[in-house]
């Protein structure tokens, strides 16, 4: 096992790990910028080392510095968390080569799933179900109306060239197929210069859905059920859960089957997770391949009693994995609390807290890394906790979490504390009724400043 | 189900049942003292009354104060939670003439039970196990070792007028016991003027084991399983645990089965405990039974995913249960977070809390009314916070536990936490071998201040 972990990240994931190490009598080393020199990860640390200036291009991605750090401390593992180095090869690859265990995929198999037409292609191959369309570009309406029956409708066309929804056309039988084609293309011509279509299976009313995967280092694979992560705002989720209330035994068996073949494909090792976006029929396809741990891997914990970073680090240090599958006994739902204004846009609001009440009781969990006095820096994202409950039923973890929230108390800044809690009065979410597009139409107005 | 409690109590298990009540959707009444009038179950509740000034026998044990404020505000229940009047006959008697449902035990089997002599009796007559001995006075040391003999040695001789010790001799075998009898019957007759003995069979090396249960208004009761509550100073519990590692799956079927048939033969309604003690034979003996929550509630709720609280409602409103009974899926410690200086004979340390940070993450649950800011009263016990954790295994939760203690900061009063971090590291208590007495030899001079 590891004598001494680097974590090469910071906030509430720095001390998530830090917590889990010191359980495991690994000691750490934590890193700061200048602007987190009084974060409770330098504090619950054993040993902290200054990396850099504020900006996360001069410290929590400075590759030199954080090696540096690792060999000052005599590290042997670096973890890096999720965001900034989690899924960066270069990083993997030059942790590899100055002898310290990268707690995360290999460079290659960063590489593979980090591009997305490649990552495609390989689950593809392994027989994981992919948005089915064209190979490229399409030649004439016959091709795009012979491969739209093929794929069944609806279809999208898309502008090769587009992006945000121009030279775009959904089409949902073969009468309005030539008319989308002349749109569409004339569309991208006139804003892009480049009148290029291709076609995709269009995802109706789709959940993001994703799968939790283990791999060991030889070649053991097992998923541990799904999470549900449609509550999304310009695909920021803010509501997590597990199980998904959408989801039936059958399909969590085919989409846990589907995910571990993927990554028993291409060898994976580690946590990782497999999202896929879920149509109204219940068909799957695979979206894409984090290799790394996730925010919202609380809630499978909880459901499954089960620590995920500690399976990483024994993983990552070549302990074996049972490959059995693990499948959830309780409901649990994972609320962002961010330091942004729900009732102006979420802007970022950072600075002072000056009073925290942190909620606790039965089936509460809180991971933060704030405390009544600390000032949230305007430079990094603004998540300042996460607000996990958990419960023998849906129901129940929703009438939990609606308490927490009311006993939660952060002032000095704004939080998405009252978004959360307009969210679990809101009567589609209580029905699990909501795919990711349900927040594009929801009322905010109705979130209490 | 009830429309409105009035929590009879304070501190954290006012909090507690508050929180329970939320997640219920029903509407609560805190009441306090004028010390409490800045105590979180005050601020989370929906109203509250003052009941009088700081010292109990004025406020929180003011049946007639507590009654006109259930009154004023409509409540139709109070739950009286642990301490103060939970087990007060006269109060449960004047909530039942004032057409308020007491959630608690009724008058005659709050009664039944508090009697120590005829609950034993009750039990007895029930098949629950009481430690053997002579009904009443001994007349002569042949009628004693004829006992001695059927309850088979060790037996403890005891002064009927006695206390503290004095007039108590431990008897081996008989070639001991002449001389035993003479010296107690000196001892007792020098100390009280009465030299009359009654004969018990000895406990050896006891554990304080107790059975949680839980009954309905249709005579259906179950068990949850047992918690070990043998870490005691001074009979006060410190830490406590589910399920106790001197166990087996046959002993706590065993005890499960008889505590349950003590229930059912006085038609227990609402949850209660009954408190055994376990020898080092693995025999048990009734202590006594409590017809009330207890403070160690959560470990139980831990391991077996249960809402003690909740459950202890709906029995009360008459909700039937459905007879069966729990058992422990996970390992589950608490540690009692008190305003004390364990490194002075566990002195009261009341007084304003400065600094606080509580400890969450994976596997933690904490239970407390304070903040940062918070006065502690000197009036009321000192227990300001109930750090519980919860894992796959004991020695998981152990380290769990030492994790969150290291992280928990309480500045301005000196807390027990110093103590609990030396309990995780002791050698006994780590391999689960401690009876009651065991900190009556342990050096407290290893708690570092």
């Amino acid at each position: 096992m590891f004598k001494k972990i680097l974590i090469a990240n910071r906030g509430e994931i720095a001390l998530r790990i830090i917590r889990t190490c010191k359980e495991m009598g690994i000691k750490t080393v934590a890193v700061y910028s200048t602007a987190d020199k009084e974060s409770l990860h330098v504090r619950f640390a054993d040993e902290a080392v200054c990396i850099g200036p504020a900006p996360s291009a001069q410290s929590y991605l400075n590759i030199p510095n954080l090696i540096a750090a690792a060999e000052i401390t005599n590290a042997d593992a670096i973890h890096p968390g999720y965001g900034f180095l989690s899924e960066n090869a270069e990083f993997s690859r030059i942790c590899h080569e100055n002898g310290i265990k990268f707690i995360g995929a290999s460079p290659a198999m960063i590489n593979a799933m980090g591009d997305k037409a490649s990552a495609k292609a390989t689950m593809k191959k392994a027989g994981v179900p992919t948005i089915p369309g064209s190979d490229g570009l399409l030649d004439s309406v016959e091709q795009g109306i012979k491969l739209a029956n093929k794929v069944k409708y609806p279809v999208i066309l898309k502008a090769t060239a587009g992006g945000g929804g121009r030279g775009m056309r959904i089409v949902r039988n073969d009468d309005e197929f030539q008319k989308a084609w002349n749109d569409a293309k004339a569309e991208s011509k006139a804003a892009f210069g480049n009148d290029g279509l291709y076609l995709e299976k269009f995802v109706e009313e789709p959940r993001h859905i994703e799968i939790q995967l283990v791999g060991d280092q030889d070649g053991r694979a097992c998923h541990l059920s799904e999470r549900d992560c449609s509550i999304q705002r310009r695909h920021q989720k803010l509501i997590e859960e597990a199980p998904s209330p959408f989801i039936t035994d059958k399909l969590r068996e085919a989409m846990g089957k589907a995910a571990v073949a993927g990554a028993k494909s291409i060898g994976y090792e580690g946590v990782g997770t497999i999202e896929f976006l879920v149509d109204k029929n219940k068909d799957f396809y695979f979206m894409e391949m984090n290799t790394r741990i996730q925010v919202e891997h609380p809630v499978t914990e909880e459901v499954i009693n089960y620590d995920l970073i500690k399976e990483q680090i024994k993983v990552a240090a070549g302990i074996p994995i049972s490959g059995k599958n693990y499948y959830p006994d309780m409901h649990a739902i994972e609320c962002r609390i961010n330091a942004e204004d729900p009732t102006n846009g979420f802007r970022p609001s950072p600075g002072k807290i000056t009073t925290l009440h942190i909620p606790g009781g039965h089936g509460i969990r809180v991971d933060t890394h704030v405390y009544a006095g600390y000032t949230i820096p305007p430079n990094y994202d603004s998540m300042i906790a996460k607000l996990i409950s958990v419960a023998q039923t849906r129901e129940e973890a929703i009438v939990k979490m609606k308490r927490a929230l009311s006993e939660f108390v952060v002032e000095g800044v704004k939080t998405t504390i009252p978004f959360h809690l307009a969210m679990m009065d809101d009567e589609n979410f209580k029905a699990g009724n909501f795919t990711t597009s349900y927040l594009d139409t929801w009322d905010f107005s109705q979130v209490k400043a």
